[in-house]
């Protein structure tokens, strides 16, 4: 299935992702089987492959109006990028050869990765995770995702996103700020575009240090549909999706879908009730998403079983906690103001004096009571946090 | 095994409350098996029941001294409060008549309650929620717990809570506000009694437009224990439950465990990760507790399956979501500024010009494009909040 690395091989991949849209099912299907030289040089001979519209055909006849191989290469190889095809040693394949079914229409596993940066893709894939969400992000959503990806990156997760504005930034952040971990940011435009224009130096930083990785070559313009496509490679290349924020209607719900489809762990952060920035995780933990409030909770999600279990959380302990329940009983008949006789506490506690007798003095020395001319009551330790709990 | 209503039966239940805690299993058995009026001679008599310690006779032998049945039933007539039994038609037999492993020790059913108000406690609690939480709750807690209890409220479901400063009061306020259906406070003290002290007015007007309950006769102090025992009344009076904030070591999370026992729906109202009175209830969501953020959701959970169904939540339509995949490909390849002509955007778009020509008129028509000299761009509509979604 996976044919070959070769140059001519390599540069009909290159061709196709310029002159037909990433993701097309008709496309993937027959380079899958038959390899990308061979469906180049049909599409040229215009000839339709199995499964594509005579308007489909149209399309790429336009785009190859002027084409030229050669000289698209040379491109590539100012930008300082590569071309990552299947069989490559870098190339995740366990990540990327998902089902034709699994994506849905358009969303077809793809042929080549256009990759910037100095680290082998397919080795900071293996322990992924995708931190994604809105670009209308709060302050707590980019705190949050910030914090997240620190602590990811920290334990040698490496922290996925798109390298959008809000939650995406974020991310790759405190990805960067750990320093750990490499970022990976998956664009939906060529890896030599800076877009979002204000996301320039992020972009070169997480190239320099991390990798920026598309589908589409160099020079390629977002689309809207384009994000949308995008959105299955971050799902599919990470072991599992976090959603940090997302209104109702956010992309990033498709990434969430995405990874779902994909039977990859998906997580949602909560948030206010009261921000429609976080009525979309709200939603996704309502059809059955991982809440995660930590880096602890999304590694466990995605390890091993009985590896990077999360510890379960715990309250402070108090004086009393240690104490048996008769005792506890007696104490909580003991007054906090007036004191009280030890007949007067035996009747409140419903035991008996005796009981009282005993267990007084111990809480005496323990410093929890009191004793007075006229009776027992508490102290401030006593009457401490534990006490009115309800 | 509901024996009688009787007086005398009803004075021997209020006793029993008075000289044995509220819960405890070796009285709970006892009452159910042979009647209040039996197991008080019995202990008057100084016999121990089954299961009951020789300590635990003790402590009532303490509480007998002095017990005068009739000076009871006359605190309980002039508190203007009534004892309810099973067997009476207020009692509310199918919340109440839990197994006795259910809740845990000393959690066994209550025996009897006291109640203040005008309503019959059984019709209010058939379609019920407990709604409970932190005492210390935010400001945001309070806001979506009053907001939840309006909504509860506004659709005939009882608000079930514990009367306590936080969570609790915000939720019966909300309850108030609403008007629509009474509010039910379970107290873990007499009826009668005002605690928490600031909620003397408050605790007044639930039991004037709703019902005050307790199973601990009039008089009585709360105590840390009669908390925890409360809790399970909650719990079985309501149909659910929803923690609105928690800490990870709040009482509310007891009553949390006893709806889980009795496998009643378990619900938790998300909040900010940074919150550390949201803590405990991100916990219930991550151990499987129900997402809600509107009364709808609580409805949807407590209903019967195909009523109450809560609406999917969806965000604002676009008009360019009415559009087919093709003309979104088309309207996504004009360009924001610069004009381009119709060659141009089909190679952006990878359609063939005779669809951009097709396909541009309409657009213009619908007022998403523009045409000048030069060529075409996006108006404002065109570049609106559904293009750049990713």
């Amino acid at each position: 299935m996976i044919v070959a690395v070769g140059w001519d091989e390599r540069l009909a991949r290159a061709a196709l992702s310029r002159i037909c849209e990433p993701g097309t099912a008709a496309v993937s299907l027959a380079v899958s089987e038959g390899g990308a030289l061979a469906v180049l040089e049909q599409l040229r001979a215009d000839r339709r492959l199995p499964g594509m519209s005579a308007e489909a055909l149209a399309g790429v006849r336009e785009r190859l109006v002027g084409y030229d191989p050669l000289d698209d290469a040379r491109c590539l190889d100012r930008s300082g990028a590569r071309i990552v095809c299947p069989g490559d040693a870098e190339w995740p394949q366990d990540r990327l050869e998902f089902g034709f079914e699994q994506c849905g229409r358009g969303m077809a596993p793809p042929w080549a990765l256009f990759v910037r940066g100095p680290h082998p893709l397919r080795a900071l894939t293996e322990r992924s995770v995708a931190v994604v969400g809105a670009r209308a992000a709060t302050t707590y959503g980019e705190h949050v995702a910030g914090e997240l990806a620190l602590g990811l990156a920290d334990h040698g997760a490496t922290v996925v996103s798109g390298g959008a504005y809000g939650i995406d930034a974020a991310a790759h952040r405190g990805a960067l700020a750990s320093g750990r971990t490499p970022t990976v940011a998956v664009l939906a435009c060529g890896v030599d575009v800076a877009y979002p224009r204000g996301h320039d130096q992020l972009l070169t930083r997480i190239a320099e240090q991390g990798l920026v990785v598309s589908e589409w070559p160099v020079g390629c313009a977002p689309t809207r549909h384009r994000f949308l496509v995008r959105n299955r490679v971050i799902a599919a290349m990470s072991s599992g999706t976090v959603v940090v924020e997302a209104a109702l209607r956010s992309g990033s719900l498709s990434t969430a879908a995405r990874a779902a489809n994909l039977d990859r762990p998906l997580m949602a952060v909560p948030g206010p009730v009261t921000s429609a920035q976080s009525a979309g995780c709200h939603a996704l933990l309502r059809q059955g998403a991982i809440c995660v409030t930590e880096a602890q909770h999304v590694l466990e999600a995605i390890g091993q079983i009985g590896e990077d279990v999360a510890p379960v959380p715990r309250g402070p302990e108090f004086p009393r906690d240690a104490l048996s329940e008769t005792v506890q009983r007696v104490l909580d008949a003991v007054p906090v103001h007036r004191p009280a006789l030890e007949a007067s506490i035996a009747r409140a506690a419903g035991v008996s004096s005796l009981v009282v007798q005993q267990v007084l003095p111990p809480l005496l020395v323990a410093g929890l009571v009191q004793r007075s001319d006229t009776g027992w009551r508490l102290t401030a330790l006593g009457g401490g946090p534990a006490r009115a709990v309800q």
